[in-house]
């Protein structure tokens, strides 16, 4: 007995037994939710690498009693820290405001007025149901990620713009955490049955090509940053042996 | 109609609802159990604190034709050191073989003859009867942990006593896994409701105590790597301002 003030519209997720009372379809296309996206964090991004340019290392003086006195020279940012800085703002960003709303909002299939973050996982449960059906596995997952990995990538972004000695270590460190979420998240996937996209389309594209950026992006810096860390063990023996 | 050889037992476990057709209950006692895995642990990390000594740094030294010619010393392994090296054998041996078993056998606690492994977690589930339950997050955790964290846990213990420049890394790197382990552990319970146990005694000893060894000892491990890693930075970052 529903009337038209209490319409249940079907939802579009697989599989089809997914029970989820309430369900608003969305209101935005996918273009209308994926545009966005991707046009602000190229923003944001562009932002960063504009802002992180420095050609040549400018001296920083002081105005002595007699003549300019030297303080120090900022380091120059290489090429690959500054993509490393671009990358760390998206993906930081991404996991505080988007993944952090899905964690916080486990009734975002309801709403009723359109809200651009409540379209986003509407849309990407498309290809994993399990994120409108609150799946145990996958809250648990976006909150290690949104909570402690966001704010930690943003730290990141800092520590090299900083040249901090901790850099790579962090970077590493948020690194291990975002491979071990996507084997949680596709290992799961699979001892449930891998059946959770509406279609291939969406299997391919949202669950597979969508995450394995955060698998290939990641291990790259494991990569990098393992090997910069060994580097300055062999310099500090290397100085040991020295003496 | 259930026969005498097909006798239905029912399980100890806390949801009673839990359906676990063909239980066979524990052979062992609780202290059957527990003694061997105890004992066996401190033989085998007391024989990897015995063979680690080199209380003075050995010289290695070949016959000249003249006179001895020193190639060069054994670097002395640190306490610290040594006791990281049988933390790591001990938590690598636990997560192959335990863990490992339970991983692998999902139909442990159907076994009718006594089987050690399938014992410990048969009595384990008392604490925690996701195990027995085969709940897809532990599976999902438990399966990263005994294929993964476990042989590195060996490799940490190799790299320890070679002196190698990627010891603090991959500790760091697999302490950052069992932290995050640990993490969707708790955190996936909580979400599921926190009823899992049998009674207080098994919750907070099996379930709490028995996990805050991977929370407390990870995360000392994790302060102590990062530390050293920083300063390995700050070594070469002196070196390379004194150029």
């Amino acid at each position: 007995m529903s009337s038209a003030m209490e319409m249940e519209y079907p939802h579009p997720y697989v599989p089809t037994d997914l029970r989820l009372p309430g369900y608003v379809p969305n209101f935005l296309t996918q273009t209308e939710i994926l545009v966005p996206y991707i046009a602000s964090s190229f923003v944001v991004a562009s932002l960063v690498w504009f802002f992180s340019v420095s050609s040549s290392p400018p001296e920083i003086t002081i105005i002595g009693p007699r003549r300019p006195i030297l303080l120090g020279r900022i380091s120059k940012i290489s090429k690959t820290d500054r993509i490393l800085m671009c990358w760390w703002v998206f993906t930081g960003l991404t996991h505080i405001i988007l993944e952090g709303y899905f964690v916080f909002s486990p009734e975002f299939y309801k709403k009723k007025v359109p809200c651009y973050l409540a379209e986003v996982w509407k849309e990407y449960s498309k290809g994993d149901s399990r994120y409108a059906g609150r799946d145990t596995a996958i809250v648990t997952v976006e909150g290690v990620t949104s909570v402690l990995e966001g704010p930690a990538s943003l730290v990141a972004m800092y520590a090299i713009a900083a040249g901090k000695p901790y850099s790579h270590t962090l970077q590493l460190t948020i690194c291990i955490g975002q491979l071990y979420g996507c084997i949680i998240y596709f290992v799961a996937s699979f001892l449930d049955g891998d059946n959770f996209a509406k279609n291939p389309f969406y299997y391919w594209v949202y669950y597979v090509f969508a995450n394995s950026i955060w698998v290939v992006i990641p291990t790259m810096i494991v990569i990098r940053s393992w090997r910069k860390i060994s580097k300055a063990f062999l310099g500090e023996n290397t100085k040991r042996k020295a003496h």
